[in-house]
């Protein structure tokens, strides 16, 4: 099962770069199955031991991190995996970089990683420098501040209330809160706690936590259920492939979009509970790859600056490189950046950055015991090192280009694939029903590539940003070998 | 600025218990200022620069992690503090302990620290075993399953979404749902995303993520501005002290929380949003350190259970050994266990334990990209062989008696500071104002000693479970020194 790359011949496969040269990684020349089965006996012995102590029904495979290496995952049985899924897109050097791992064996590292520090009101010395080279380095135009949460939920909760707590204080015009607002909102109650909501979008997905969830929308099985915030939701553009052809329809998906957007903040306004913020992702990551033009983006940026509304960008998924850029909002061409940018996965601290004004007067507003990790920020700053010094996200752009054209030119040949779609890396593309999504999934998985679902029925593609050309080939001789199927 | 016990004499404090020898550590022999503030120059210089880049006022110092040992952190200017408050309670073996540098340290976790998996789909081969070694060997008597998630409100965020799962299940008696509750739940709207609601404690303190907010009714700081699910909320009983003295209208408080509870599920029934959980803490740990009696615990429980009525005990704060015992509510002596323990700080990764019944039936549901972190699980599992081994709930028992009797004792000595309470050495105390407080924690850092406040007025103590006596007999002399100011 090595690769057999060579029978497709590369020649036939549009390439628009020479390979560029990464940190060399010892990983092996393509996937190879040992076991009959995948999962192999281990994992399903490991699975149905499991099954003793939690729903286990999501695991795919036990992994052997020590073994994995670059964009191959090695499973418990010793199969090996071409990984275009990458922890669902949260890593991003691939497995067992060899700049992480000298970052952890480090001497000087390791009190970072056995004392955890209680982040908002101890930090470590090297805190702030900290702050600078990892996360400031990278930081969106315009968003100066940032803030570390634990996780991609979390940055999404509080971005939330410190829209709340923002909004509130423009209201207060700099007069403190009344007696009444503090006690009542210690009971839940208006004033103290205001009848304030946060618009977000059909088919999105934001975090599973009680408000985030009230902002997600891709599919029941996040949602049922669990009570929710009666926050409104617009409609997100809902595109014809290929775009060319359908630019006019599309363009109306767009006008639409916006003027549902305004129709709501409207209509939220005189029942009582104004709308402080929005939050959308560049790419509705979860919800099944839904994509909306830049141009729709710049005026959705442009309505909310207009009403007041806060714009939340959620870069949990399309942050830290995976589609060419660091944020895929730089894409946009924003006039006026978001107020703040969510993120973690590839950050692998969560947080987000914003402007100033997102900054509570007081302390213990955005706060709890962690708020965040400093071994992930250790971890980060080479991570953004490496990423500049080895130019991935140039990397990002070619290999995606090369990837998603060449499955561009597939879906030709096996129409049952349609749809391809991406940005970089960051790529999906359709199958007819959820059952043929489902079927493609398992029939790369046979074929040693690991990969994803997004939606109903869409492929879902999150490659580390070590991902090369010659990776890309290999997947799109298992991809074609696995269309054949259909 | 050394060690001033003698001064004291040994002697005259009560002791119950020869001192145990635990893993060796290079500790001081105490407290030493250097600078002539606190914080001094480095620690100040820093703030001001963090200053630039968040809201740094709760700051309190920079940190060496690297010099910090045992129950002693130093700080950036190199001052050095006995830490009763250990990070806001969340360091079980206090700074740099042996067994947790030489786990960091050893090759064959390097791949734990490198590559972060998604835990719920790609768990590590060892995982099971992790889970049996460092969860499943403490969990709380009948709770047999176990949730791990990273952070204390991602915790009771998802512990409330397995208690609204599991309610809608036996409401269903068996039955899938149906359409209209599948697609109802996408856009937030009944009967899928039901108006069910889960009760609280006035006077509580469980997280500030949105739906553990809503159940938060400490402080206005932690609330204000922020949108709320209107839950409800009942009395906590309300005790005086000395507990001796007041027994009778202790009993009667106690009988008026029930009464209250009864009450509020009745009504939350006719008003169409029935209570399917309660959530509550053992000791209430942020909002004041409020204690309520075993037996009013075990009424409680019985009331729920009669109700039907899901039982949350939130041992974020209490969990994993400062009260003497693993978890708090063993002292209560339950007929019947709670339905989910929550867990964080001190277990250094978040989650829950739980009964079967509260294991959704379908995959994805209590779901995230991390789902916890197996570095956390790694440490965790040496600290728990540390507690065994070196008999820390023991030392923790007998070190806390010791030291909540000699400041019952100082109490009596300077009625300033009153209401000494505590289980273990997680102790608490009241001083007569807010500012009182204040200034009692300032005097108490500037003799070297680190610690906390709890509600309004409360001093808070949350030492590692390696505080033996003699870090409780500095601790006491500093305190009196302190107490001599008012």
């Amino acid at each position: 099962m090595l690769s057999t790359f060579s029978r497709l011949g590369s020649r036939s496969l549009r390439s628009n770069g020479s390979a560029r040269l990464l940190t060399s990684l010892a990983e092996p020349s393509g996937p190879q199955l040992i076991t009959s089965t995948v999962p192999g006996p281990k994992s399903t012995a490991l699975k149905n031991e499991l099954q003793n102590i939690q729903n286990a029904d999501a695991v795919q495979l036990f992994v052997d991190y020590e073994k994995s290496i670059g964009n191959y995952l090695v499973d418990a049985d010793g199969n090996t995996f071409l990984d275009v899924y990458t922890q669902i897109s949260s890593l991003p050097l691939g497995y067992n970089h060899p700049v992480l791992i000298a970052a952890v064996k480090d001497p000087k590292n390791v009190a970072t990683f056995v004392n955890r520090p209680a982040l908002g009101i101890l930090p470590p010395e090297n805190h702030v420098h900290r702050l600078r080279s990892a996360l400031l380095s990278i930081a969106p135009d315009g968003l100066s501040e940032v803030q570390t949460m634990a996780c991609g939920s979390c940055s999404n909760e509080n971005a939330f209330k410190a829209v709340f707590i923002s909004y509130m204080a423009r209201k207060r015009g700099g007069k403190p809160p009344t007696q009444e607002e503090l006690i009542s909102s210690k009971y839940n109650k208006a004033p103290g706690a205001p009848k304030l909501s946060i618009l977000s979008f059909d088919g999105s997905f934001h975090g599973r936590t009680f408000g985030c969830l009230s902002t997600t929308h891709s599919k029941p099985v996040h949602k049922l259920d669990i009570p929710a915030f009666d926050w409104p939701i617009a409609h997100y553009p809902k595109y014809k492939y290929p775009l060319e052809q359908y630019a006019k329809e599309n363009a109306a998906e767009d006008a639409k979009s916006l003027a549902h957007v305004e129709e709501l903040i409207g209509q939220w306004e005189k029942k009582g509970c104004p709308v402080a913020g929005l939050i959308i992702e560049p790419i509705q990551g979860e919800g099944g790859d839904n994509r909306a033009s830049d141009e729709y983006y710049r005026k959705l940026r442009d309505l909310s600056t207009k009403k007041g509304v806060s714009f939340i960008c959620d870069e949990v998924q399309t942050g830290c490189g995976p589609t060419g850029k660091f944020w895929a909002h730089e894409y946009w061409g924003l006039r006026n950046p978001p107020d703040i940018v969510c993120f973690s996965k590839k950050m692998l601290s969560g947080g987000y950055f914003h402007k100033h004004e997102f900054r509570p007067k007081e302390a213990y507003r955005i706060f709890n015991t962690w708020v965040g990790d400093p071994t992930k920020l250790l971890l980060l700053d080479e991570v953004i090192k490496i990423i500049k010094q080895e130019s991935l996200l140039e990397n990002i752009r070619k290999t995606g280009d090369f990837m998603i054209q060449n499955m561009a030119d597939l879906s030709k040949k096996y129409p049952v694939l349609h749809n391809v779609r991406g940005r970089g890396t960051f790529g999906a593309a359709d199958m007819p029903t959820p059952e043929a999504r489902d079927k493609l999934v398992k029939e790369l998985h046979l074929k040693g590539v690991h990969c994803g679902g997004s939606g109903n029925q869409s492929l879902r593609l999150r490659t580390a940003l070590i991902f090369e050309q010659k990776h890309a080939e290999l997947f799109l001789d298992r991809l074609e070998q696995a269309l054949k199927k259909f």
